[in-house]
């Protein structure tokens, strides 16, 4: 399967690029909107995972295109961002699988709070300006990007997947099951997206007030 | 300590109650409604201890008794009786920490949802009717109560404190950690509330959708 992350060049969309790359041979595409930026990226990662004995090609373009040529796309950019992106590419999703991993948050002295757009979550925000007949899948949202990026760190965490079309969020579950010690669970429809993103910001505080919780992630046992 | 639970007399409250009896020696008091349903209760919970070899006094009082025995109370009651129980028993909070487990939730088609009121989280309604004197900390809200329940069940679980009386919270982070298996988290300020009371439902869903996570609970790692 061909996975592209638009987005791919920082944050969340680089360290499942990294971790799909090196735990799985599904191919991995960088998207971003400078599309030299997206090359340079892509064989930054190439370097890291040959680094480690991994002789793996990963390729970047623009995000057009990137998203173009994916069976899967991963929407790594910020929220503000994600409408804009997915009106963008949203002539070449044909059989494509959109994947919503940002959360809407905002500061005040107390800490970060889950701050969705009005449709309740931007999981149902893309779902709402994405073509009809393209299903969209939330996933990956309270995964810290830094842990993800960092290939010596074994991860034991759960990612929660909400999707209203069962086998498109079938196929992320198996796509995800592939990143070692990363879990997929199954939070139901989109309607069910707020509680989930809910959760980043409350791990963005933990890891603020604790000890040792720095990049915290989720598991549900 | 004497812990009061309000409500004491299920879910959550007898959970709790059981586990403090069982693990600690601070004192357990069950409150009700129906001062002879907490007596009864009270009494099932001794003789539950008791058939584990631990002879511990549960006592059983009307809510404004227990209320007035704790030096702490936890308000383990429905969300929608939580601020009629605070008024019930705001003339003897003196020099009482009060703990809001509680959390508002709606269900629809797709499942359960976090639904709460309008100042915010329960957490947060319950430092508005209660006495200014008096601090409030939010916890307890992502726990199963069937699982405190079972003892024979051991616990390998997180719980978020949120709270804006420092000592409060470290007084209630220390009630927590008296508990096997029970690890208490800083979530910051009350007004983090929202976002700590949000998981309840997606652990309901959670429950609903995937095999073997009934009754689950979170860690955070």
């Amino acid at each position: 399967m061909r996975i592209s992350l638009l987005g791919g060049t920082g944050d969340i969309g680089g360290g499942l690029a990294l971790r799909w790359a090196y735990d799985t041979h599904h191919e991995v595409v960088i998207g971003s909107r400078d599309p030299e930026r997206a090359r340079t990226k892509a064989e930054e990662y190439e370097t890291e995972l040959a680094s480690r004995d991994v002789d793996r090609k990963v390729t970047g373009f623009a995000n057009e295109m990137a998203a173009d040529r994916g069976d899967v796309v991963v929407l790594a950019v910020p929220p503000y961002h994600v409408a804009d992106l997915v009106e963008t590419v949203a002539d070449v999703l044909e059989d494509t699988i959109l994947v919503s991993p940002a959360v809407g948050m905002s500061r005040d002295e107390a800490g970060l709070h889950y701050n969705p757009p009005d449709v309740g979550s931007v999981t149902q925000l893309v779902e709402a300006v994405a073509p009809d007949d393209v299903p969209v899948v939330g996933a990956y949202h309270n995964l810290s990007a830094d842990r993800l990026a960092n290939l010596d760190l074994e991860i034991d965490l759960d990612t929660v997947l909400v999707g209203d079309d069962l086998d498109a969020k079938e196929q992320i579950s198996q796509l995800t099951a592939g990143i070692d010690g990363l879990r997929p669970l199954d939070g139901g429809g989109l309607a069910n997206a707020p509680e989930v993103e809910g959760i980043t910001p409350l791990l963005v505080n933990l890891g603020a007030f604790n000890d040792d919780l720095h990049d915290v992630g989720v598991k549900f046992q």
